[in-house]
């Protein structure tokens, strides 16, 4: 995980790797990624909304990646992409390559003998591997991380450290888990049974697909009954929470700190904002984006954008506004009698 | 921990160990529960709310338990229970008792010379167990998970890997502790002094009763001076956030990513739905339910069903019902000016 | 960590070592603070917030700290202070100092032959401690704690049990991390690009400030291109989320729970109350006290308090509240129309 210094390219050489138009002066070389507030003559940065076209005006990049409609304006040597920030992020990758794994089992790792490790797998310091895990070629586990008995790896994935896997739970090919995650961990199954809680036993595993990241200190629970299932290509942020049998839907992005209870389903290509949270047992359809702070509380069939969160303002103004959200459903009665009082051959009284 | 095929039992063998009133064939036999969509004939599922009775069209499962409004329109093999998921609860745990624990100290743990423990216990590779910790016979100690000193743990207690616990904390019997649980961090105590903030000694402990289960993630701070409280039977899910000196009462079962602000007392049967907030220095009796994402900001006295959460809608039409939000309390004005004009002598004018 | 016995100090001393008017006989002597509900006559308690006065009958303190608007009715033995609080939290102090460090690299930590460590430093079983890391004089590193290539701290700084933090960060003097903290894992870089997720590499670090205190499981994301900053003397309660390329400014205070989006800058001396969220590329001035609960979706430029939480009631009240706020903005149109309709010259209709 060493910062090398990465190498220098012209935007020549960008173009040519990875397409685009170049409108200046293509022997200019780069050596890094930048913003344009920070950088300087041999780095390149991005303009991926327009809304921060001001932040043009002024910055000392060698380049900028912007989209069709700053074709024109500019003066300063460009790379015409169809998705800035696609491009910028395949950009940042050629600079940045993801650290080569130093393949080995630290002395202080325990593995069990039972588990399987596939060929040029890292382990950490404490990382402690149980019997019969399956760990897939080119893994790193990170220090400190636990994988309990029989939980399965895809090749190429990269846990971090201090993460915790149940036992049975099986993730995919390339999955990136940060520090902190805990998967697998029981659900919160209890029933009520003459005043006292009685534990439901928690069956089921974590399955997760392909290419899925997880943000920090994240977890999602295993089945209660079946499984829980996070498919291909979701993308977790930090500390958010996953309920026991929901299934979240390939390319789903979730916020971090979002809750979602029980046995819902999301769908596919989902965006959902941070800290929202949905109740149990509902169905969200693909294609939804739900806006940060809103809570869900019904099935949702069709794609669109949902909100619930309150506006802010200030504390005196909210004191007022709030004060008759509390009376709302007298204040449409009165309304309503109003308005009947005013109709056509009645006399204005209440 | 590892999966060892479950004994089959029949129907009237069920019948004969947990009561209730089967109707078929006491000989059918099954071998592990099933939800009704997953269900195949050698499984027994169950119908908890009657929301769902149209699952009950097509599944496989060889029976079912259900609540007494059931007995009659059913014709397949069916147990009969006045608590459908409580006796589904113990049936699961007749197929699926919980592993065994393989007593035993791993050579890579660490625990101190003064540290005392009971028979049978168990401490997985890189736990660390500090000075003067006391734990209680037949107990289980996660990877990884560090007591520090003089740490009391109660017999029959699991705690699963990377769970901290800091010093002079006490857990009753048969506590069940999720990985990446924080028990004991020093409470948000400081006072703002000449522009700088100065720490409050936090100098309490945690005190946690018996048959207390803890979820995933979930922090639990010490006291400022006395202890923070949490009664028997108190059931937590995952990522909930407890502040200093609040007192938990007994059975109160809270769901994931709930805060409550410190010096807060919970009654005892409460229910605390997902993501919502208790402020600092309040009350809340006993049977008070709270609904997922309300803050609470006074305390309750009554027992009953609380609510506070943004009606969520699309977002067109939030943005129009929000604005108008922002302007609540002058319209509340505007109509009280209506309902004057229209009083008996008055012509309508504003 | 070992608690021994506070030693005993006469009011006088107290006083002649913090100042304060003493009111009372200076001979009495205590030898630990307590609240006012629990206080034996060996201890002294405070008043820091006029609410509570009522507590002050019956306690059985040896005396109290308190403002001077109680200076005349009390006729208890008692120390006058401008701030009772931070008078209090200083007296707490001189009872609990902080736990001499015992210094010493236990043998089951994993510590870089590269990795340079201070006088005095303590690192506990468990720890992983890699190449090239920098760990100041007087440091605590907790068991378990890994500090990943390239990480350095700043002296006397104490790290608890199974914190995380990747390559490259920086911490400043005297940091408290608590357990389960990350700080530095990827922030939340995603680009959509023809149906999949790209991941941008995140290239930036975390760099904090002098006497920063970080909750447990408190997560901070490394900067996507430039740095996450905190600044000195801020304050972050347990299970915070902050996004990549924030910055947060000196001696801001953040309860439990927030999760503040990329690239927001938060003012100094700021006050954030539990669960807010503070949406994306925002900017909030200085001295903003955030309502709990509160999420702020534009930036902010004046001093002030700002809330946006729903207020809770009954849930039979909300039912029907909630259900009219869907149609406020209509609502809000016919008492648009009521007004029209009474304008003077005209006669009541519709």
């Amino acid at each position: 995980m060493e910062n090398q210094l990465p190498p220098s390219l012209s935007l020549g050489e960008i173009v040519g790797r990875l397409g685009g138009e170049l409108i200046g002066d293509a022997g200019i070389t780069v050596r890094q990624v930048a913003t344009l507030e920070k950088a300087t003559p041999d780095t390149i940065a991005f303009l991926a909304n327009e809304r921060y076209v001001g932040q043009l005006k002024g910055t000392r990049a060698g380049a900028v990646i912007v989209g069709a409609q700053l074709r024109e304006p500019l003066d300063m040597p460009r790379i015409i992409a169809a998705n800035p920030y696609a491009y910028f992020a395949r950009v940042s990758a050629l600079f940045n390559p993801a650290p080569a794994n130093t393949a080995g089992i630290h002395p202080a790792a325990v593995v069990h003998p039972q588990a399987r490790l596939g060929t040029g797998v890292r382990v950490g310091a404490g990382a402690v591997i149980e019997e019969g895990v399956i760990v897939g070629a080119g893994c790193s586990i990170g220090a400190g991380t636990c994988l309990d008995v029989g939980v399965e790896l895809g090749e190429g994935s990269m846990l971090y450290p201090n993460v915790t896997i149940y036992h049975d739970c099986v993730l995919g090919k390339r999955a990136i888990v940060h520090a902190g995650v805990v998967i697998g961990a029981d659900g919160f199954g209890i029933a009520m049974d003459e005043g006292r809680w009685l534990k439901v036993p928690q069956i089921g595993r974590v399955r997760i697909g392909d290419d899925v990241e997880i943000g920090a200190n994240t977890t999602i629970d295993r089945g209660a009954i079946d499984d829980t299932v996070i498919e291909d290509g979701v993308k977790l942020d930090n500390q958010i929470q996953v309920g026991h049998n929901v299934r979240i839907g390939a390319h789903t992005a979730i916020a971090a700190c979002v809750g979602i209870a029980g046995s819902s389903r999301i769908g596919r290509f989902c965006r959902i904002g941070g800290a929202s949270g949905i109740a149990g047992h509902l169905s969200i359809a693909d294609n939804v984006e739900i806006s940060a702070h809103t809570l869900i509380t019904k099935s949702i069939t069709e794609a669109g954008t949902y909100t619930g969160a309150y506006p802010f303002e200030s504390n005196r103004d909210w004191r007022r506004n709030a004060a008759s959200l509390r009376n709302l459903g007298e204040l449409t009665s009165r309304v309503r009698a109003l308005e009947q009082a005013l109709k056509p051959g009645k006399k204005g009284k209440t």
